[in-house]
């Protein structure tokens, strides 16, 4: 997996930090927090918070000692050894798009179901630059919503060997998710280490529904990793200031990561930020523009200052409808200051467009360009005696061509990045090859990378539990 | 202008700096520099620099001695005061794409002529986010040879009142446009102060031509501003490692910084940096990937150690044929870099396209949304109590909206970055208004942008002289 030992970028001072640190201590106590599950007030109070109603007021102090309990970094571990990976310290791991209702391919825009879901987990499993396929690449309409999430992780379990996530979406689900993962991992397992993960959303601002809050105590009673994420749009969840959405990123998280410890010392946590705009002028979200990236850079720092690892919501946003120019400097303005801040877990690396309501596969094939560039620029530049390569002058001289000489030959294959995308064809190859702009050449790698794809190998008896469980589990369900 | 406040990301250690510092010490002494120029290498012999034919072994403390006889900024003046730039320190100007030979709005794809010219004129005229137009934001094909750069500065004059580049592809040129700068400023003022600026591209490797230097010398004398910058595609102009083209390009940009100093101590002289890669499987020249964007950040931080201000070559480079997502991420993958390392001059900004051959009229306006996304989020962040917007919390409380809250309304007007041609509409409305890509708004407000374009007031005497000039030295060069 990628490991980024460059410099982090940090844009905020040790004055801004010291605000933002008195910001959240004052939210937390004076506003508090509405948490819509009786047994996480039940927790919170017999910890000596002061629950109202439904709205507890925190200590921050007992925040911090809470949150300090929480591991700084932690492995999570896929069917296949091979693809475990560590979420924290100057780890990078990364995720397909998560959550969207559609899917485009070409020019074809529509619902997306359950093949398409197979087919990002396809992708997920071929592609090195994925280190897990998430749990939810797209939606997968065709099947009954509420077993829809069994349909899903026996994919993720039979189409790839990664780490994956789970449901998230109520404690019903979780625990089934859970359950899947005991099946895969053994119960020892996974009573000594993180196999599965999951996104918890916070009802922002400042509150928890009940159903995130379910499943938030299912993973952390079985200590598998929850990845709490405030979903921020200024303007709408948020004011309508950077430094103030920061703040209460940051209340909420903390509030959830103190439940989780309280629930079980040291269960797996991560700070997730997902934090962008309302366009004013037409109330849409907007992606991948500069308080976005702003965000991201700050939220890193944050993280780091409170020993979190963190998960970033810039992978490669966009609100462009189209798989064009916007899409990519959109994008990559969400990408590269993931890469600077050093995110441990990049989701919606690839695929995500229009506002995230749609999975592409063009839009994948682009930002895994991207993700690919960033892994080569954030890779240390080794400069020593031979790097220098005086002999490669001694022998070209003034005025003198490179191409030929023996430093070039002996190094051509591997001097410099290949592309996956990209093309430096001249105008006229280019033309002669069909003028195929990097859209369309996006969907025949698509094409490739569906072709070449291989299903990976699963114990026969290991395949038929998981699948007698998901058909009881649905039948239970009533699907 | 712009200012970048923000800490410079510095990829280099201090170990990785001396050895490049070692580096081009030992490549001007044991290698030497070929001047191509007879009065360049009078000056360095009398200045007691072993010549040996055209190459000349340079005393690695001599050149220092010069180079810091050159200002660490220095501001660049136009026909309007209004327009003055600086260049240096935490100063950014950008300039637009600089050299096609052919232009492209639309479909159309063609030899640039002096219309185009002129257009890119007046686009670097309106708008705000160019300090200049340069000198050659596309080539006048349908000028004769010999004579267009008095057609090119005729224009620069006539449409723009914005500070501007001048003429460095020979001797000749150069006085001529020295003399126009001399009319327009008077003689006593281009005595004192830099308005006209040219680039010297080094023949790399480690060879000045007789053309270059005489154009060097021409604008030395004038104490006008030089920008020396090697152009180095590494597997072809130099060797194929990154360090040793930082070593080999310093090494060119010390010894021509030192030979501006020995012609004018003082004289405005700037490190120029235009590092990238050939594609070893086409041969063809590769921009926007990793390798440059890491000259960029170690050309900046190279620049700052050896006190000079510095050009970046990024801008916003792609090897792309169309104005696609290809064009936007290595644009973006330029542009950044050149925020991060704090670039003083930004040639090609807005508008190559198809590795600089093309000047792209649409991909000027991507690229300026680019710069202006860039500009945003390269300005600290003010975090103190007001940002805190405490009291947007108390208004709108647990899982409520602020939309409509007090601080929003009294914000929303200003409180996020506006962009220029990125869209947030939906789908549905998107299609309804005409599914246009980026390409396509972006050529509307190509249109937008020169209906709006209004021509600076001139003196209509200064207006004369400078066209008769130009008339007289027209004919005199026989066209």
């Amino acid at each position: 997996m990628f490991v980024n030992r460059m410099a982090r970028y940090e844009v905020l001072s040790e004055d801004a930090l010291e605000h933002i640190d008195r910001g959240w201590r004052r939210l937390v106590t004076e506003l508090g927090i509405e948490f819509l599950h009786p047994e996480a007030r039940r927790l919170l109070e017999a910890a000596g918070q002061d629950v109202d109603g439904t709205i507890v007021r925190l200590d921050p102090d007992f925040v911090l000692e809470q949150v300090a309990l929480a591991p700084e970094s932690f492995t999570l571990h896929g069917r296949n050894p091979a693809h475990d990976f560590v979420v924290g310290g100057e780890h990078m791991a990364f995720c397909p798009v998560q959550g969207p209702p559609f899917v485009r391919r070409g020019s074809e825009r529509r619902e997306a179901t359950l093949a398409d879901y197979d087919d990002f987990c396809r992708i997920a499993q071929r592609l090195d630059d994925f280190d897990t396929a998430g749990f939810l690449p797209c939606e997968p309409n065709d099947r009954p919503l509420d077993s829809r999430h069994l349909d899903m992780q026996r994919s993720l379990v039979e189409l790839t060997d990664k780490p994956h996530g789970g449901a998230g979406i109520s404690e019903v689900a979780a625990q089934d998710s859970i359950e899947l993962a005991r099946i895969v991992h053994g119960a020892d397992r996974l009573e000594a280490e993180a196999c599965i993960y999951t996104v918890v959303n916070v009802n922002s601002p400042l509150r928890y529904d009940d159903r995130m809050l379910g499943a938030l105590l299912e993973y952390a009673r079985a200590r598998q990793a929850v990845i709490i994420t405030p979903f921020l749009l200024m303007g709408a969840m948020s004011p309508v200031s950077i430094p103030s959405a920061l703040v209460q990123q940051l209340a909420e998280v903390l509030a959830g990561v103190a439940l989780v410890q309280l629930v079980r010392p040291g269960a797996p946590v991560v700070m997730g930020s997902f934090l962008s705009h309302t366009d004013m002028k037409t109330g849409s979200p907007g992606f991948g523009g500069p308080e976005s990236a702003l965000g991201l850079l700050a939220s890193g720092q944050i993280a780091r200052r409170y020993g979190l690892p963190w998960r970033s919501g810039g992978g490669a946003l966009t609100s462009s409808p189209a798989v064009d120019a916007q899409a990519a400097y959109e994008g990559m303005n969400t990408m590269y200051p993931a890469f600077l801040s050093g995110a441990n877990l990049v989701i919606h690396t690839a695929g995500w467009l229009e506002s995230g309501l749609v999975a592409s596969f063009e839009k994948a094939i682009v930002d895994l360009e991207i993700v690919r560039m960033l892994r080569e620029q954030f890779t240390p530049l080794e400069v020593d005696e031979a790097s220098l390569a005086f002999g490669a002058h001694e022998e070209v001289r003034h005025g003198g061509h490179f191409l030929g000489c023996a430093h070039t030959m002996e190094r051509f294959r591997t001097c410099f990045y290949r592309p996956l995308l990209s093309t430096t064809d001249n105008f006229e190859r280019w033309t002669r090859n069909g003028a195929h702009d990097a859209a369309d050449r996006a969907g025949a790698l698509v094409t490739a990378t569906l072709e070449s794809y291989e299903t990976p190998p699963i114990d026969p008896a290991l395949r038929d539990e998981v699948r007698a469980f998901v058909d009881r589990r649905r039948r239970e369900l009533g699907d």
